[in-house]
Formats: structure tokens, sequence, C-alpha cells
């Protein structure tokens, strides 16, 4: 067995159990977050129908859904039925439009899981990964979009991310500036693109990229000459005053930035009318969490009320975020996070056979008592027992030799206070508790 | 889109809210119990190369596996490379052989996840579920298979399950059965699978089972003669006493359930000589637990110090076993189990759109003081916000008016307590706390 068949597959990780831990204690303190504010779990299969998920991705996604062999004898026809779930929004709208009658009319979901893209494997770029994700499904309320990113922004608070800013936009006001700048229908979803990608690409890559589209130049040359301006967003205000659509979208950025002011703690809120995230299924208000001073992106979404058309005949608005939670789990500093350390402070070493029952006792008596405790399970000298509590960091360590025994006492020894005291099984519950909550 | 069409694949589960909180809420409990007892978690992928998983779970196993068809141009050959894990099992030997280096001597690993198999769907029976597993990999001693005993006992007490009870017998038992009673060693294997059935089949039905293989007539008869013996237990250990695996396997047994003794709470132990259990890589003690009354299996396991030979060159001791979590979280009762009530108390109305900030900064100061508070998203008229409060079974109401917005004050309702009150923010969070912890 070669060392690389014994690799997870390529994209994919194991978890050793540190990393496991600090997953699991991340995802709990976002789901509390989540929770507080009326959110509520769901789940749906790992794998789908593969008809419930060709033809959302685009050409370019669903290249990378993982295929499931048919079982049986039509395995041998080479042919797929089922499909890896590529995101978690799909599937979800394909749950909503099952089960929307045992679901209260508005439902604030959230959900934390795997995904699986075939995507070329690279540094942080995995083929299984977690997305998080909240939406409220069935509120066209504005509260809904602000109620989106104040959850988004108190998970990040309740692990002490750090400072991070938050840049809103809505396609209405995309759709208002293309009509104002006379771009035609037929290149404003390319335009949207381009613009999408100005924080990579920097305004004159944008405009480059439009420049190669065939629009009007007389478009082009007053969008190109506006962007440029340090006061583009007045510029534009002015020439949105008269497209409804235009006005909409700006309605509902101001509310959006007049309602979550003040509620994002380490977060800031800003205007960002060039801001167009990807996904065409967008139909409000988008919007970009950053790390400040890293400028990477953290969290993302928007409101997108037709997608449930998809899957049956209303639409339905909704708007939902997610946390680029591998990310963010590369970024946390686990200290200011405040996670909890997990590993069991006691370790009860064993004598000898003899004596097996009497550790089995006190390791049972400490477990009831609250307290997590480890029984020696090396065997042989005590002295190679005390060596792997010191390898596992074990603060405490008891011991019940001839002479405990026959006393009804053990040695209970607490490493960080360097003390060792000949204590009875009542004693030693107290003694560690106090040592524990000092 | 058919209703048909927007259920879950055959075999596999959506999980509405209820479920999907009530689930989470028992895999954190039996988590913080394996915790407790020095158990750390790790995780492997979805998903294992094909050829780790085949060999590995026999001729009617091994069609049960989902695979994973190539991607790119490779999709059109029809070939799969890679395959849905089939269990917990195999892919935490794979990751040991892998990581052993970086893992304590011995290391006791939990796991909780789900596993897919293409099996026919049926009452109960899924083609994704979960396993919950714990594992003492690296300690030969009877030591690690009582912790792993006492572990699953203590997780389930954790949730208050109820009675139930430990059948234990060893492997070491049972071979020096087969030598005893002069069954050839050709056959062992047929007439373990033949006693594991008796639990179902009856005695009569295991010798039926047996008398079909062609054994030496004396065997059988002495088998069957002692086997419907209400003393059957005393002849095994008189045929047993000079055979040194036989007399292993009851020192195993008998240390095992003395030292567990006492420690069960809910449950107790007993030695069943003809307990055997499936799957032919247990190498001792082996153990299943059972509902009282129900006498349906919910959890189980054993000691196999060979699988590790699979992915490496040593053969390192393992025991470990697995609660049968898809049948205990049918047959748990909520209540009893304690489970969190985590729908968020408050519900906060929003009385027009100007009175929007006042709204999101009262539900804002209500989770800052760590009540769960949801605002209002239907909008519309009061008496609509609080028919959704309402069905939402929500305790509070928060309602602020044009004469409380003046006066700087709000009306807070309880509901439990038909009250109303008018109250500043200060007050509030008072009165809701007070009662909630009353």
């Amino acid at each position: 067995m070669s060392k690389q068949s014994l690799a997870p597959p390529s994209g994919s990780r194991d978890f050793l159990p540190d990393e496991a831990q600090f997953r699991e204690a991340v995802f709990t303190k976002i789901k509390a977050a989540f929770a507080a504010r009326g959110f509520v779990p769901m789940d749906t299969p790992a794998f789908e129908r593969l008809e419930t998920l060709t033809g959302k991705y685009g050409e370019e996604g669903e290249k990378l859904i993982f295929k499931i062999l048919k079982r049986g004898e039509k395995a041998a026809s080479g042919e797929a039925d089922l499909a890896l779930r590529y995101d978690l929004t799909v599937p979800t709208m394909r749950f909503y439009a099952h089960k929307r009658n045992d679901l209260p009319k508005i439902f604030k979901r959230y959900q934390i899981g795997p995904v699986w893209r075939a995507d070329r494997p690279g540094r942080g770029r995995f083929r299984e990964f977690y997305q998080c994700d909240v939406d409220v499904i069935g509120s066209a309320s504005t509260l809904a979009d602000v109620e989106t990113v104040l959850t988004l922004a108190s998970a990040l608070n309740a692990l002490n991310f750090g400072a991070f800013s938050v840049r809103l936009n809505s396609r209405h006001i995309i759709a208002g500036m293309m009509a104002a700048y006379g771009i035609p229908a037929s290149a404003t979803g390319a335009v949207t693109i381009a613009l999408d990608k100005a924080d990579k690409i920097g305004l004159d890559g944008v405009m480059q990229e439009i420049g190669g589209l065939e629009l009007p130049k007389s478009a082009t040359d007053a969008l190109g000459h506006d962007l440029g301006q340090s006061d583009f967003e007045a510029r534009l205000r002015d020439r949105l005053a008269g497209d409804d659509v235009g006005l909409k979208g700006l309605a509902e950025v101001d509310t959006m930035i007049a309602l979550c002011d003040g509620h994002l703690r380490d977060g800031r809120i800003i205007f960002d009318p060039i801001l167009a995230r990807g996904m065409d299924y967008y139909t409000g208000p988008i919007f970009e969490f950053e790390a400040e001073g890293l400028g990477s992106s953290i969290a993302g979404g928007g409101r997108y009320d037709h997608l449930s058309q998809t899957f049956m005949k209303e639409a339905v608005p909704v708007c939902g975020g997610s946390l680029g939670i591998e990310r963010i789990l590369l970024l946390l500093d686990r200290e200011k996070a405040g996670l909890p350390d997990v590993a069991s402070p006691v370790y009860v070493t064993v004598w000898d056979n003899d004596s097996r029952g009497d550790s089995v006792a006190v390791t049972e008596a400490l477990r009831r008592a609250g307290i997590a405790a480890e029984l020696d399970l090396v065997g042989g000298k005590i002295g190679r027992q005390l060596k792997q509590a010191d390898a596992l960091k074990r603060r405490f360590t008891i011991l019940i030799g001839p002479d405990e025994k026959a006393a009804g006492t053990m040695v209970l020894k607490d490493l960080h206070a360097s003390e060792q005291t000949t204590v009875t099984e009542a004693e030693a519950i107290e003694k560690i508790r106090a040592a524990m909550t000092a």
C-alpha cells in the first residue's frame, strides 16, 4: 500500500482531531448565532437526481458536477442518474417546493454542510468543501435583506473574526445604470460581468473588456468617463433621478445602510455601485463581506426572487447569504475566537490488573461528577503511563498504589501547580473542580 | 415539475427544521458524552478511491457501493474511480495508516456522519444514513474493550434512552466452542453465521441450518443437545476447561463484566455464549446492545485486531463500537432526552416603514443581551404580524406604536402570562430574562 494511495482522493481532506474539533467548535458558534435570530436548520441529501442539478450552474459549472453511476445491472451502461450536490441553494429550492406546506410562511433557514465540485484542486480550493448559508424564503421586505446582512455579521462577530466591511449594491441600480448610460439590453449581462471583475482587474481592465463588446461609442465613453471620477456615486445618483428601477435600487441600498448601521459591531457597510456579483439569478440587493485589510471576500449574497420558478410556478421572494466558511476557518484566530479546549483534564493510571476495578470506578465517579476523565490503556509500568499522560498534556493524574488502595485514597498530581496530594475520591473531585474554575 | 421529482432521491431524506434540530441536539449530546471520556473527533471525505473500498465488504456489500463516474473527457468511458463511503470503519483505517505519525499512540476517536449504501429502501432502511462510531486504536488491553462499552452506554444514558442490556461474548469463546464440539475448521464460519441468527430464527432454526452443513454427526448432536439445555453456559465452561483459546475468551468476558458492572446506570451486561455478530473481522470480545423490552439492537461492536493490515504491514489492535443512531433516533423520547427548545422566544413587530429602525434596534439590543429574538418580515397590519408570531408559537411580542415611539417605550406582551405592559428597552430585557429563568 503506497503512501499515495493512503491519502484521501485528490482535492478532498482528512481532518485530524485538532482540526476536526476546531471546525466543529466554529460551526457550533455560527449555528448559535443563526438560531438566536430565529433561523432554523434543515438538510437535504448529499446527492440529488441528476436532472435536479443540470441546467442550473452554467456550462462551466455543469462540467464540475460529480455524477453517480447507476447501480446493479444498469451500472454496465456507464450512465449516471444521481449527482453530488454542487451547492446548497438549488437543493434547498427543490426542498422548499416539495415541503412548503409543512414550512412557516416565512422560512428562515440555515444550513452548514459539504458540497462537491470537480474543480482543479489548488491552494485553498477543494473538491469537497463546506458551505454555510442563511436564507429568508417568502419575504419581499427589505428588512429580510437587512436581517440577512446582520445575521452573517453576527456570526463573524461571535467568532471575533475582526474588522470587516460590507459592500452593498442592488441589481436594480445596475439595471438603471445600464439604461442611464445607454447600454443596449443585449449587452447588460456582459457589462455586468465586466464590472464584477473591478476588484481583480481594476477600472481600466473593466473598460478594456467593455470596449471589446461593440457598444455605442457614446455609451462606453460616458460610462468610462464617469467611472473614473471620484464623485462617481453622485454622478450616478443624478443619472438615475428619472429612472424608476434605478430609484428603487437606491432606496433599497439607502434603507439597508441606515438600518444596518450601528448594528454591525466590528463591521461597516458601504454603497459600492459597481459591485455586481457573478451569479445571474440575483434580482435585488446584493452584498459582499471583505476582511478589512485583506481585501478577500469572506461572505456574500443577495436577493433572488425568481430562482424558485425552476421548481414551482410561483416566484417566491428569497434573499440569502453565505459565509465563505473555508476561508474564514483559514483566517480565524483560534484564541480570539474563544474556542474551548475540549481535552479531558484527568488521566487515571492503572497500578496492576488487580486494581483495574478501582481505576475504572474512580474514572466513572469523576465523569458522573461532570469531569472529563481518561483511563490509561497503555498498561505496564506507571512511568510509561505517566509519560502517556504527559504526551496528551493532561493536567491531572491519579494513581492508586497498594498503600492508597489499602487506605481508600489516591494520589492526585496537578501538573500545573506542581502539587501532589493524597486524597479521597470526594476530595479529588473537589480539588479538580476548584482548580479548573479558578 | 411533478411532486415525485421534487422528492429527495429514493432512499434519501430531507430533514424539516424540527427533525434537523432534533438530530443535531442528539448528536451534540452524544459528542459531549464521547469527549468526556477522552475520545476526539476526526473526519474523512464522503468519497474514497474506488480501490480503497473494493474487496472489504463481501460480494453482497460490494454491490451496494455508490460509484462516482470519472470527470471530463473520461466521463464518456462510463468508468468509476471514486465511491461514496460505505461505512466509517474502512476509511478510518485508511486515515490511520496515512496519519499515524500525527496521532497519539493510543488513538481514541469518534465520528458521526453519513454513509451511503444502494440497499433496497424500506421502513427504517435508507440509502443515506448516519453512523456513530467510537474506536480505540492501538490498545490490546481489555480495559479498552471496557471503555468502549462504557462509552456507548454513557451516550445512551446521556440521552435518557431508558433500560438496555449488553450481551457479551468473545470470538475466542466461539473458536474454543468449535474445537470443543469437534466442528471442523472449514465449517466454523458457516456455524458462526448460523449461531448469529439465533435471536431471529431460534435455536431450532440454528440447528436446522447447522444440520444442513454436512458436519460429523457426533459434533452436531453434542452441540444441539447442549445448546438446548438451561445450563448451557456451565456445560460450555466445562468443555472449554482445557482449551487455551476458549479460556482466554472466558477471561475476557468475565473481566469485562466485572469491570463494567455497576457503571452502566440504565444498562446491565450479560454473557451470551452464542452471540456471534456478522462481520468476520472480529478477533476478540464482541457485544451487542438491546433496548430492554424491544429486543431490537441499538448498538454493537467488538475487537478487530487484523483489519489494519489491509492498509499497513502491522496488525494494530483495535476495538470499537457503533450506536445504531438512526434506530435510536426513532426510539428516543424527546422529552426524556431533555433536548432544548431552540425557538426564539421574542417576536418584534414593525409598526410602519418609519419605525423599522426602532424595531431593528430593539431586536439587536435583545440579541446583544443574549435573548434570541426575531424581527417581523411579514409586514402590513399589526394584526397580521401578531398572527405570524402566534403561528410560530413565540412567547413574547414587542410592539412600538406612535405613542410608545414618542415616549421611548414599547408594549411587551407575554402570551404565557397573558400579561401586557409598557416598558423601556432595559425593562423589557429584564422582564423577558426573569420570565424565562422562572
